[in-house]
């Protein structure tokens, strides 16, 4: 489930991940491309390897972050050209190159190279950006090589159900194992992403996983898999997890606020991570302001565990068939502990919710959640 | 035995610190005192308890770093008077803050405030200093309430013989539970610095332990031991982590270095460390490269384990009688795999020691070791 652009997961161990659960990692082969390379790590032995995972893998295409964290990107028919965000020097991603970075890195799931539809974006304009994607998802199908790993293509059309229909007809019928709704979380507002979601998922082949990337708090991933989404990638609990932002069943509460200076008591009292087992909230406030490293490793571990507690409690709602029960139970959880202003809507949203959306979802850190 | 400043061994938990042995780590008076405040732990169960360590614990007296972090210290016969580095607020401490403080605190040794002396000094500067440090030693001793911790002295007199040896004598009379070697490695050369330790520790009783502050590399703990000494405290192995350099068998290894790009081996084969485990040289540069976090991790459970090894193997000379056979065949060690032009005398020194002596040794994160 949870991620880092450079081969870990933030201020955790393998090991740390496993205990609590987790069973899948995302990587960014952006990252990785340019630092320390694919083929030094193909060389080491494969990603699985360096990193010391011995369970699945997901690499994103690259193409994302191409365009996040560089100011100087070509597109053209042919793939894109970019300055290393890094040193300045000039490289190039065509879909074939994507696929064969990451079948070096030698991830389970890889993504196709897509044109991420920016937002907002004429229909015109979106049109032109999905057929690039579905030439490029149809170069990365024919020129891979490894039949070992599950290659996903990614939906585009940005926010037109007729171009979303078509996006998901194509690629369906050139054939992949799974299946991503891209560029959603770029900016529009929440209602109109689940309204693509909604209109999209369904469209999709039942037998594949459907994978929305970029998403989300509980309380959106609750939303997506009522639409029949099956996986999820986002920043949130890592990133938020360093910036002292913790997720409880009553939403959102902020480790620096002085309420928590004197307060014995663990994050959330009954969870069964390792920090809420051995921690209070004071010697967490603590070492936050103090700006200790071991405050975003503790942090980080209370809320990947919340994820996937949550997930797996989504998980056991689809098997006894009661999702729709769960998932009303789960939007009348509390307001925010530490919003009161917050919208009754999503316990875990805003303000930080706002600060994430947008295209910086993806830049640094991803979580992948799989149903 | 090691240590944070801030109630934490910087990126380990208390676990990471159990798996590899370690048994008592050092806190500091000075910034637990400032933040989150000493009442305020005592108030939730004090210090092992607040950071969740059931083992041995120790505090300094907070004297030394109220000097090397503040520019505004006003020294009287009463205590010192400082603003804090944090916010400029107003404090004071003297030797009977001190103790309360540490008392507050509740670890299991606890130190006298004493007066560094500087160096270089005078003689007549050093006596008074000295003089100083024996009444403040006295106040320490008599203000105590708590008979459940040990009290140590601190041997002050600068670089002179005879006001180390009437240091010794004085607190000896006084009566301590243990007796630490202060004012040393503060800018003098390391020749003059085991000078002193020589001439100073067989004075110390025998049935006490001596501990000596601040100090130090491998070769500095091992011709301390065979001068007598039993405790150090010290930021190097951890320190040293956190900058990419890291100890081994051979001297120091600096991780950055381009020949460990593609090394599969792990930073010291045949060593038992997680991180020599399932790690390989080339991950743990491109995790130092990215300014992961994790790299910090890492660093520092191979550094603290190299150091506890390295205690234990003393212990075992000791214990077998053979100790200067140990000590000349560690002395014979390689003369530091990245520095060739490194004195041979110590394998661990140079470039990094010359960074670390001085008033700063102590600054951050301390480490101590038992003997």
């Amino acid at each position: 489930m949870p991620v880092g652009t450079q081969a870990t997961v933030k201020a955790l161990t393998p090991e740390d991940l496993r205990e609590m659960g987790a069973e899948i990692i995302l990587s960014n082969t952006y990252h990785l491309y340019l630092r320390p390379g694919h083929e030094r790590i193909q060389r080491l032995g494969g990603l699985h390897r360096f990193m010391h995972w011995d369970y699945p893998l997901l690499t994103d295409s690259g193409g994302f972050q191409v365009f996040s964290l560089n100011a100087l990107v070509k597109l053209s028919a042919e793939g894109v050209q970019f300055q290393s965000h890094i040193d300045g020097s000039r490289h190039g991603i065509t879909p074939e190159k994507a696929v064969e970075i990451q079948e070096a890195l030698g991830a389970d799931i890889i993504m196709c190279l897509d044109d991420c539809t920016p937002y907002p974006a004429s229909h015109g304009r979106a049109e032109r950006s999905l057929e690039l994607t579905l030439n490029w998802s149809r170069r990365c199908r024919d020129s891979r090589r490894r039949q070992d790993q599950a290659l996903f293509g990614i939906v585009q059309g940005g926010m037109y159900p007729d171009l979303r229909k078509r996006s998901v007809e194509a690629l369906g019928e050139m054939g992949f194992e799974g299946y991503a709704i891209g560029g959603l979380s770029v900016g529009e507002s929440k209602e109109l992403m689940f309204e693509v979601v909604s209109q999209t998922a369904p469209l999709l082949p039942s037998d594949r996983p459907r994978y929305l990337m970029g998403v989300g708090t509980p309380f959106d991933i609750a939303q997506a898999v009522l639409q029949g989404v099956d996986m999820f990638d986002c920043v949130l609990p890592t990133r938020n997890a360093r910036n002292g932002t913790l997720f409880t069943r009553n939403g959102r509460l902020v480790i620096k606020n002085a309420r928590h200076a004197d307060e014995e008591s663990p994050l959330e009292p009954g969870c069964s991570c390792y920090t809420c087992r051995n921690f209070s909230r004071a010697y967490l406030r603590h070492l936050y302001l103090a700006e200790e490293i071991l405050a975003m490793r503790l942090n980080t571990i209370h809320n990947l565990h919340f994820y996937l507690d949550f997930m797996g409690e989504i998980r056991q709602a689809i098997a006894e068939g009661r999702l729709k029960e769960w998932a009303k139970s789960c939007y009348a959880l509390g307001n925010g502990e530490e919003e009161e202003g917050a919208p009754p809507s999503d316990p875990w949203g805003s303000p930080s919710r706002k600060r994430m959306t947008g295209k910086k979802n993806r830049d640094s850190t991803g979580t992948v959640s799989m149903k």
